[in-house]
């Protein structure tokens, strides 16, 4: 496996320690990114960084991308009318993982134009945060077929500690939409039932203790609760820094409606569970955590 | 413990067995339910059937009640402006234990009038379903005071394994609300991430199993997967018979809104489920267990 | 009709200048309030101010009540289990009509009282705001035999413009709290379609008028514009003061909330209109008029 | 004006009578449309009948377009990928109006793909339905530049009463999406307040008659109320037959969602408008009227 010549496009808050992470397994990396210090600070874990994508793609048997929006992804392997996409430039039997969280049918997309070339692309978004990515201790939700991610798992281990197969093309993006958007209603349904009992009088820390080992009980409770005090280390207990940014949830929140939307199927609670994040966002707390949301439900500034 | 004589009103799917569970742990009860068949069923447990609830009553030093609705637990204890009420009989010191599932308000109401009266009120509702009665596992979420619970713990033990204190009077209730609200939406919640799933090709096992591990865990995916033969055991893999009837799940939700409108707190996922299972509840599916739901996000006939 | 010796209680923002036209309107009103300033405010228009609501109403053939909620109506006339109702101080044959927003099932008690005691009773709830009750363009949505109201009409045609004949005892409560969670729908439904169109680039005047004008035209593009300086005359235009304060939107939004919870009637928007003025509430907005719920859409303060 | 050549592209339920009011008018009609019936009906008309889409545009100064959706003219004008839009072939100077319901983005893309070749382009969908269009009584939603709309001017009067400029390109979808997605919170916010209405004991139609005179008004209630029976010649009271469909309300709602998503902006009482129209497709009623939504609140088989 050592053998391996990987190139990692895009080095931002995920990338980056997930590049680290291999080139400090002893893995040779090639890296870039947009950003020169995004680019400085993987050169330090010993990996080459290329001059540009184009650059570090030359020579690797594998390419892995973690990239911010769908189009970032189409446009930098597909080609966006104007430049062709890198995709024409690699040769075939190679094996690309595309790990940015994106909608199933660009996924899908990028499938079928590697199957045509030759090319094995697998889906891989993670989750896990930045603390994950850093401490390779990522999930990782896959699509594709099998025997490419029997390939890529060797690499995906030195990154991440769960691999899941979600079944084909774009199945990993599924999975990823399906369980954020149950993440943000699962924040949303929590926090309700925290002020509600806040309002009739409870304790939140003894009504939060209660309903976790009751048929109330979800990952929110568990790992993330959100109101300040109740938790240690977490992102409620230091003014709703650090964590995962409510922009983000509405992004993921986005791409889920946008899915659904697609094949008509109904969402009401994710869909309000969007307009609820969308309405925070518009209110200036879209850097706050996720779980920052609560103050949208108690009246107070977040 | 065993010198008490208990009182127990209310023999119904629930009730019933809780009281079975008295008397079969060697406590003196006498019953009493206004249907005959419920008192029969006590009888075949060696506990003393009372012609009335007002004869029930007469020598216990321990009452506990487990009633439908508000309306029927103040019209026992506290009179109906025609009939007076249970109360005013029963001499000081008597401990009164009300497990039904009511309006925190009215629980307060009993409490107080209890004060008035030198008796020891505690408002205790349980969760665990018929099954967690019959095996004596139910929780008991319990409000009123540390002494009046401390008194009540040994009775409660011989029906459940789970004994939350969550505060003052009215706060068992509210504990309950807040965790059914929560509930409900977790059912909703789960079902619209599994048929989004499926909607984009997702096997609803494989994703269940994804996010069961992921940041969308949650009770529902742990214990009452709401998709047809996913989990065995549960009421969607038997027509969706048993189990927690939808039309419960719509009483409770409507207790948590009528408290949540009494407070002006917002609780807009609790309040759209409320109007779901509503919605479901009329289309004639009340009847169902709650997890049929999905069947209105999927547009099956549930 | 001159010959109405009339009662009026209750003579705050509403009851005042509706007692008021009774007066002007050259009847005989003895009114009374518990606010002393309301009281002298009354005094100025020749009505007599009695020292207490009992005596306001003896010697009175016809009695009119303005109050804030269910409680103050039930407890003024039916009693509160310490001081008796009025109602029993009433002669046979004496008309109540009671001008306040109160739930259909009190209204239904009282009138189920009434008529055990020989006096007619109709709800008469009123929408035109306090603009309205001066200058005696109120609508009344009455509940009641229509008999009643033939005897009520030349009365309330000194208050009102429009007089709508709802059905049995607690329909006009009824229609007004479907007519308001309606108009509660309208105006968020109205300033989502005004605000997603400024963030598409239209200009919301002109997309106002395009709307007024189709299959999207209601009485908030016609008369009540949310984005302010669109219309001259409203209170988006002033500040979003004066009008309809959100608290009472919300008010009404729980009392339709109420009815549908206790019918089990599905109303999916009507119950998010009301959580969502519940956060605008709690977010310390509650004074300012309703339409001011647009700010919440689009994140500005209001 | 009648010396226009006019190509007609989608000759469908809407196209195919917008084309024969051209042609009736005395303007040179050449239409097309995949479908050989309706290029038939057309041909009755007197208009000509090309082969091709390709062959329709030779000649014409005008084309005008009427397509189910955003891919379809994005296909038509700008190509495919494989092969090249139509847009290629039209002179410098020729006017294009598109009359379908597509994205706003759309829009704004054939119009920036026509500025770059001297093309005119206007976004131009309409409302008022089969039946506007078959009596020439549309209106017009317009984007593009004002110099434009007053060269299409005299034949768009030819087709539709109403025409209003909404702004720039794409503007025309955008007013189209907000008012639609206005209607559709209207249909379900009346049946709401209709059909609890009756679940406390009031008549519909007496009801109607209140709310729509009162704060409550709005175009449904106007023209098109939901509840069988109370109007003549409206869908509801003929089996929620003819009309506008269910599934091209749901249509417009994802558009109208699409656009919320991708500006940010909260819509909540429109994207569960949204999810209540899926459900109602997804339970097989998506070929009804869109007022049958009210059968999904009242529980009653369509």
């Amino acid at each position: 496996m050592n053998d391996h010549t990987i190139a990692f496009i895009g080095l931002g808050n995920m990338g980056g320690p997930m590049a680290a992470n291999l080139a400090k397994g002893g893995l040779s990396v090639r890296g870039f990114d947009l950003d020169p210090a995004s680019r400085d600070r993987l050169a330090e874990h010993g990996a080459y960084i290329a001059e540009s994508a184009r650059a570090a793609v030359a020579g690797a048997d594998v390419v892995i991308s973690m990239l911010p929006a769908s189009h970032h992804v189409e446009g930098l392997f597909l080609g966006d009318g104007e430049t062709p996409g890198l995709l024409a430039d690699l040769p075939a039997g190679t094996l690309l993982i595309d790990c940015s969280t994106i909608a199933p049918a660009s996924s899908q997309k990028l499938a079928q134009a590697g199957r045509a070339a030759g090319i094995a692309v697998l889906d891989a978004p993670v989750s896990g945060g930045t603390a994950g990515a850093a401490a390779g201790t990522l999930t990782f939700m896959v699509g594709g077929c099998k025997d490419d991610l029997a390939r890529a798992e060797p690499l995906l281990r030195k990154m991440g500690q769960n691999i899941a197969h979600a079944g084909d093309a774009g199945a990993g993006q599924a999975a990823k939409l399906c369980n954020n958007m149950l993440l943000g209603i699962l924040m949303i349904g929590t926090s309700e039932a925290l002020s509600l009992g806040e309002s009739l009088g409870l304790d939140p820390a003894v009504l939060a203790g209660i309903m976790r080992t009751s048929s109330g009980g979800n990952w929110v409770l568990e790992k993330y609760n959100p109101v300040p005090g109740v938790m240690d280390n977490v992102p409620a207990s230091r003014g709703y820094s650090g964590g995962f940014g409510s922009d983000l949830m509405l992004k993921d929140l986005g791409l889920a409606l946008e899915a659904a939307i697609a094949r008509r199927a109904p969402v009401p609670l994710g869909s309000l569970a969007e307009s609820l994040y969308a309405a925070h966002s518009r209110a200036g707390h879209g850097g706050l955590d996720f779980s920052s949301i609560i103050s949208l439900l108690k009246g107070v500034r977040a």
